[in-house]
């Protein structure tokens, strides 16, 4: 076994299938490494590896379809993923429902008996962009690839909580809390996965035990993951073992002082905004930038749109870097307002360099603005200056 | 190569996700047995291999997601795949486009310049169901699982025949033409792949290089495909490397004679109806009929629908055999007329057997039969009678 997860580990699913079609030994990318063990399914050439939990998609692997293949898709991890053990029987994980009229315990097989709907959400991590900010915020410096654009299907919260006889007078907040094993000789609260969201969540949040059409790898969540569409990632809680419904948010150090948007050179504290709600962004995944100039002629400028908790309305592409703009059109099916959308523009680029940009608006109108805002944590970077790129045409 | 490339034989991508994450020997599925090399990466576990250019999907790999996940999709190959040459650089590939005003080839790069669409379409096999005749036509015996849904990205073919300066006068049909290799000491009419259909599908036809994301594998007909939206998959041509706009059907016997829908014991000739627009049909997936008996409780019978050329307006569900139908409600975004739609229906089932059927109505009024239309091949099974399942409660 230790050969062929080697083996799997240095080639990783895309090159797998041209690789052992081919039956010669696998080009390996020139700036693709091992992928840790638990991904080691993925697609190493797809991919930039930041460190073993963080892991995010190239700009040029993204294609111009809405949804983002597992293999692709990157990897945030606040704790190391629990045992393999806890997918070995998946139906028989469970979860706790607290803060309803019946709490109760349900087992993943009970769950799939009470009700089941599919999202298409967009997964963003709340550090996304984090490598544009000058400032060099600690933590991960992602550029575009700590999103993709994932279906989920699990029962709605609303479904759990109608057959325990509703949530409970008073409560304001959904928590969830992960099931990850907590390093020993550390107060559990410092370092727990426990997240609290409004209450206002539960007409579209799941709890999950599918994406994009197969059981949750154990990567990303599986058996059961608590999903918040159009909030960023570490609201949608991996492992989940407890769903409550509460009055007041939790007192873990990740919901209380982690995830908030400080004023530069601050700390997080709970007076502060917690990142939540994913704001209007865009950016062109091609061209990339990347590779070798481009040939003159037609060139098909496609990237991504979305809104967060809002649909995208309507992007803009500029070759001037934001001097002048060009209206994109939407390509593909429109998978929903949490979904982002793959747009696309045509344009003749004279030799030379170019600088491109894309700038998305919701349907409330809300416009991705040219700035970030500072913050120190990096969070919430949906500046389109930030994401600009640039092209060499020969 | 050799030991990784039969270790992935032996594991797949679904079992590699788990058996990586535990570092221990994978548990080859009781049913299991290793894939061809060519399709290597994709997941044993949720396949039925009928032959090494055979391979459907379990009805119980079917998720409640619309899209179908690669590593879970049919196989089925008329001539084997190319070599996988082909696919290691494969902006380097090129169609010849006849029947146009100023006929040209394109590089698949040039091609990418042209435009984009992104297009969701259920890919099923001609004789998907066929396994479900009692009189056991030639041809593999498939269930339900020769078919899945696709997210095809590619340029529209109205737009490269725009490029063009436009079909030619008197072109009746698009004629596809398949790039592989032909067996020596044969006439190659009689085995190449070369199908035609009616210009009509100009509409939402695309050269297609990318499925669900992510460059088309060589198994799919990577690098570039023909994906005719509505349409069986053998007019989908893989590997293309002619596209034609003819005034004639194809004089290739996969067209002239392969194909029809011919009378019980009879044989194929060009005067019988060609297999090509997809009806309306549906089937359901979980509960599988397969393992243990279910418990008593409630039950979420989840399934897909489709409508061919149509979009799919109503489920119905029966649990009885057909007596006595409920409706169904559909689960998730809707990918647009081509794609399926999952359904989903709860029900309480009392302690023993049950047989569960379910019954799709299309757009345009067109109800799935209950009757099969009995042909020679085997082709077009949309009989709501023949895709029941039997389920025991205990």
């Amino acid at each position: 076994m230790a050969g062929s997860a080697a083996a799997l580990a240095g080639m990783g699913l895309g090159a797998a299938r041209d690789a052992v079609a081919q039956a010669a030994p696998p080009a390996a990318p020139a700036a693709a490494r091992p992928l840790p063990a638990y991904v080691a399914w993925k697609d190493p050439a797809a991919l930039i590896q930041h460190s073993g939990t963080t892991i995010e998609t190239r700009r040029s692997a993204f294609g111009t379809s809405p949804i983002t293949p597992v293999d692709r898709l990157y990897i945030r991890n606040n704790l190391p993923a629990p045992d393999a053990s806890i997918v070995a029987d998946r139906d028989a994980w469970t979860v706790a429902i607290e803060g309803v009229k019946s709490p109760r315990s349900f087992s993943l097989a009970e769950l799939k008996g009470l009700g089941v709907e599919t999202v298409a959400m967009v997964l963003q991590c709340s550090g996304n962009g984090r490598g544009y900010f000058p400032s060099k915020p600690s933590g991960t410096p992602w550029t575009v690839g700590a999103a993709g654009c994932v279906l989920w299907s699990g029962v709605p919260l609303r479904s759990v909580a109608a057959a325990l006889g509703g949530v409970a007078e008073g409560m304001r907040f959904v928590t969830g809390t992960g099931g990850e094993k907590l390093p020993e000789g550390v107060d559990p609260k410092s370092v727990i996965v426990e997240r609290s969201v409004p209450l206002s969540v539960m007409g579209d949040a799941l709890l999950a035990w599918e994406m994009n059409g197969a059981p949750i790898p154990l990567a990303h969540g599986g058996p059961l993951r608590l999903v918040v569409p159009g909030y960023t990632g570490v609201n949608s809680v991996k492992y989940i073992k407890r769903l409550a419904f509460t009055a007041q948010e939790s007192d873990a150090r990740i919901m209380s002082h982690g995830y908030r948007i400080s004023p530069p050179g601050g700390k997080g504290d709970p007076s502060q905004p917690s990142v939540q709600e994913m704001a209007v962004k865009s950016w062109i995944n091609s061209p990339s930038g990347e590779g070798a100039a481009l040939k003159a002629g037609p060139v098909q400028i496609t990237g991504v749109a979305f809104g967060g908790v809002h649909a995208v309305f309507a992007v803009e592409v500029s070759v001037d870097g934001g001097s002048s703009w060009l209206p994109a059109r939407f390509v593909g099916p429109d998978l929903g307002r949490y979904a982002w959308r793959n747009f696309a523009v045509e344009a003749r680029l004279a030799p030379g360099t170019h600088k491109l940009v894309s700038r998305a608006t919701d349907s409330t109108g809300q416009v991705q603005p040219k700035d970030r805002q500072e913050n120190a944590g990096g969070y919430n970077n949906n500046s389109w200056a930030d994401h600009a790129l640039t092209v060499v045409v020969a």
